[in-house]
């Protein structure tokens, strides 16, 4: 047997009972969007990301503490706030010094679940930040569980795509036993060289790109290495590490 | 849009409730080993498989209706119970003509649970039976959802690679809007003529093979079609359809 630390991989937040989080670094991933969107607003130099899992708290804490308040509901800007869920809209001159206050669908109740499962420490994944990720996960040689956000509890792929982009990269560091994190590896391995030609076979690409026409936000959070920043949670914020 | 029924998969019993099961038919996946096994009782003749859900009440009724009862617990046959969960016991000569009462870890328990969800129909599928349980979800022409037992609500390979051998013969005649069934179909699709070595890559491999030199099962349980029966559940039994 080796001294190396155990990488699981969990499919959805309806499977998240099943790791033990106390002593793991928890990789929270939502591809579309969420945590793309928090890594593109952190590298584009937002101070924080504070994600919160209703529309209500996000207008009382960004009238509180004057920042922005963003957030979508079934892919559409949620009632009450003002900006979405898109990557595209976080550039430097928008989010540059100021403090984003984001609520999700899938992403952000999977992070509070984590949180309530007493993870040792959260980071947000995406392909955007996948080396950052994956260096991030070497150095700190803890136990990880890749957390999939999937939709409203249902398996999806992209996610899936992500953990086994993650787990490709780093697995030799790793002790595997974990169906999930195999298939998670096979699916990525298989499809690494297409993941945008892959994309329409997705269910969630259904909903974004033939209801909401973003394409370009597809193109980006399944694009490695455009924001490579590690978002880590810290007193109820997500920073750069 | 088609008229063609829906199939879904659902990679774990913990995922189960996400599904509408009430005008579906429901195909129990626990390839190692109960679902093979199932198929091979009632192919070598016996009268009937009855599920059930603990090691109790399968000495209760074997003793009652004088039949078989076997099962196991974490791979092993269970204490006060006569056989085990391998299907290559259950052979012609042992087996048939007699009603076999079986209890199993996983398998069971996710019978029961589609069963309190008011399944319209449950049948038990498994390498061994594949082709029959294809023509039957042909012929019925319902709503499906592939049930994988999984391992303790841990998703595993071998339930979702049969899920995928299924979808991958049957899915012209579905709507199919599934990332778990895309997966499962292509995860089929990539190991589909190398099954057998595969499996040394599979958790499940390790408990059956490594602890307990069960090789042969695993051999039997990957084999298309050694047992074509499709065993369904009528009034607490599992019969030939």
């Amino acid at each position: 047997m080796t001294g190396k630390p155990a990488l699981y991989t969990s499919l959805s937040p309806a499977l998240l009972h099943l790791y033990d989080l106390s002593n793991s670094v928890v990789v929270i991933i939502d591809v579309f969007r969420a945590t793309s969107t928090i890594a593109s607003a952190l590298y584009n130099g937002a101070v924080s990301v504070i994600p919160v899992d209703s529309v209500p708290k996000a207008i009382e804490i960004s009238e509180r503490l004057g920042c922005i308040a963003a957030g979508e509901r079934d892919g559409m800007i949620a009632a009450g706030l003002q900006y979405g869920n898109s990557p595209l809209e976080y550039n430097r001159e928008f989010i540059g010094n100021k403090k984003l206050v984001l609520t999700t669908t899938n992403g952000t109740r999977l992070l509070q679940m984590a949180l309530d499962r007493n993870a040792s420490s959260i980071i947000a994944g995406s392909f955007p930040n996948l080396s950052a990720v994956c260096d991030y996960l070497l150095r700190e040689n803890k136990n990880v569980v890749m957390g999939c956000a999937g939709w409203k509890d249902r398996f999806n792929m992209e996610d899936t795509l992500f953990a086994g982009a993650v787990i490709s990269r780093i697995k030799d560091a790793f002790t595997i036993h974990c169906d999930s994190s195999l298939m998670a590896m096979m699916m990525y391995e298989q499809q690494k060289n297409n993941l945008i030609d892959f994309a329409p076979q997705l269910t969630h690409y259904h909903r974004l790109v033939e209801r909401f026409g973003l394409i370009e936000d597809i193109r980006y959070c399944l694009t490695p290495d455009l924001a490579p920043v590690v978002p880590i949670y810290k007193n109820g914020e997500l920073i750069v590490d």
